[in-house]
């Protein structure tokens, strides 16, 4: 296996997602934390029967004051670079899972000067063009619009900025450099920048929750170092696998690279043109072939977004691999398979969207917890 | 000479005014700027005129401005890291001069957030508890109520942090490491801080300028990098020397050092202790010694403090001067005339504080500058 590149701005190669938690320093999720989730939820979500969340901070913490009847938290982000694709589908269903199942608030930060400072060429008005779309999609997904808080940090900054001092006053140049990478050519915006990832660990006292791709692990381990001294928990997180690219396992969808994805935005033929043309195949290179070998599931993508993300099913998923195997289910069958799933949910996921738009003032200021939070200011 | 060190953090050394100059690329205040100034203004107040104001970067352009009917605005600031003293009498009343005579808007940013980043064992709560008083002494010595804008860093951040993310993005950290020798050791919010710090010299599409003691001038050379690329003008500055330190012609007053500086809350006792106990003096050994060869006023920090802030009647500091210089008037004379000098003003200043109490409000949020201010959201 070639050496993967993980960061919360790259991410290359072939990952070994075990030899991550070992980078990383995180847990994996054991047999024992599913089971007290399942006592604690009743059935487990199949990202989690199906290790797609797979590792683990803290889970075990988290997992104690729910048990002790005691309040979490939950954060996570929106970073609005370029369209959102089906990979966002991942955080924000799971984590829309857990707050269902634990009531607990959920903050969502839209992250606008990042994105807009990370890149030379970008413009701040196209940048909050797509925030707005973003945050569309993900009222579309379906949360708690009275326990939900939905900011972008440009507009909430004013109610996050003195906290901001004392968070950044802990942080130095050498531990941004060594965790991201940042040089000497990195722009001052960007060096910042990380303070305001961390602050909502800090909207309340209770403990965080932060369920995110691996990638953006590093974040938080500067949290938690931090932590404390400030008075605050070290925030808990739950790490997932990224969905692959279209194109196969080796990297992450990126909508800047539309071959490698499926966009909320595609209509119903480009998915299906998209799904035909990209989309890795883990089957042989004639029907002849495949009906006699067999395909591989494992690397083939259209079997594994239904695994991630589109066949809740488990007996069916089960019989789709089966049969795939044997070569009985043939690769363009299979991608047909993707193809009707992905068009349902997107479908469904626009008409959602539009209704959307009647939700944006409740998630972002009028609802319970955002009044609440535009009338905080954290210190 | 020995160096001396010039940056906006520290001052240490007897400083070479004209090897500043040429160190920072700036100009000298011609005979000829300050001809143009008189024809404008009227009298030039006595900063100009006894060269403490000594040094720019296009005066003239601002004085073209001016000369055509357009406006300028102007920008300073205050740093709240420890009581004020009467150092700090030498930018604020000049332009507030400058706002008499110019008709100017003025920004008066307070950076709380700085000072409280810039040092570790500082506390938020006791830089705010510094940061209001500043903001009574700086209403107290007058300026326009309805035409000035006093706000602090960490609250007008909320209009401020759009544009910042533009203007962080132009920099990056070898240039602030070049420009204020940040390390690796620096934090982080100090390192992003130069932006806010800029920020105000964008409030305008017009001209700014900023009139503060040269030390501050590395902020500038940044702005004027960047600031046409904005679609901003490049800042304008008038250049103070430092007040000297009661304790001596080699440092700046600071108030963490009460020996080298009075307060604005020095009561009448204790400015004669200081003054008479530690204000350097030029006068010779014995009061023999004294008649008979005279006194240096150049190095005399009473007759310095009088030629700088209290004595605003030439002839009358010709006198003084001449009567030191022959030994006429004794070190403990001079130190009398300074120390009266200083009471009126400080008894009539905190006269004026106590009222200042009434204009907060205005200077910050009611009045017409600053309610135009809250209402604008900087892109």
């Amino acid at each position: 296996m070639a050496d993967a590149i993980v960061t919360p701005w790259e991410v290359k190669g072939t990952v070994d997602y075990d030899r991550l938690i070992t980078e990383f320093g995180t847990s994996k999720i054991t047999p024992e934390l599913k089971h007290r989730m399942e006592k604690l939820f009743g059935k487990l979500h199949v990202m989690l029967s199906r290790d797609i969340y797979y590792s683990h901070r803290d889970l075990d913490v988290i997992l104690n004051e729910l048990e002790s009847g005691r309040k979490i938290f939950l954060y996570t982000g929106v970073g609005p670079s370029s369209e959102m694709h089906i990979g966002h589908v991942i955080p924000m269903s799971f984590t829309k899972w857990l707050q269902e199942k634990t009531g607990a608030n959920l903050y969502i930060e839209v992250t606008d000067d990042e994105k807009f400072m990370f890149k030379k060429e970008r413009k701040l008005e196209e940048i909050e063009r797509i925030a707005d779309d973003d945050i569309l999609n993900v009222i579309a997904l379906g949360f708690d619009p009275e326990k939900t808080f939905i900011f972008k940090d440009t507009e909430y900054i004013r109610n996050m900025y003195r906290l901001a001092t004392r968070v950044a006053k802990e942080v130095n140049f050498s531990t941004v450099k060594a965790v991201f990478g940042f040089t000497n050519s990195t722009n001052i915006g960007m060096i910042f920048y990380p303070t305001l990832q961390m602050l909502p660990t800090f909207f309340e006292k209770n403990y965080c929750l932060i369920p995110a791709a691996i990638d953006q692990d590093p974040y938080w381990r500067i949290q938690r170092d931090i932590a404390e001294k400030l008075g605050y928990r070290k925030a808990a997180q739950i790490h997932s696998k990224f969905v692959p690219a279209l194109t196969g396992i080796g990297g992450k969808m990126s909508a800047s690279h539309p071959e490698t994805a499926i966009l909320f935005n595609d209509d119903e033929k480009t998915v299906e043109k998209k799904v035909m043309k990209y989309a890795f195949s883990g089957g042989q290179e004639s029907i002849e072939l495949h009906r006699k070998l067999g395909g591989n599931p494992d690397v083939d993508v259209s079997f594994l977004w239904l695994k991630y993300l589109f066949e809740p099913d488990d007996k069916r998923l089960k019989q789709i691999e089966d049969d795939y195997r044997s070569g009985k289910l043939l690769s363009g069958e299979l991608k047909q398979i993707l193809v009707e799933k992905l068009n349902a949910f997107l479908v469904e996921h626009r008409k959602r969207k539009e209704q959307a738009r009647k939700l944006v003032e409740k998630f972002m200021h009028t609802g319970a917890l955002a009044q609440k939070m535009w009338n905080t200011y954290y210190e």
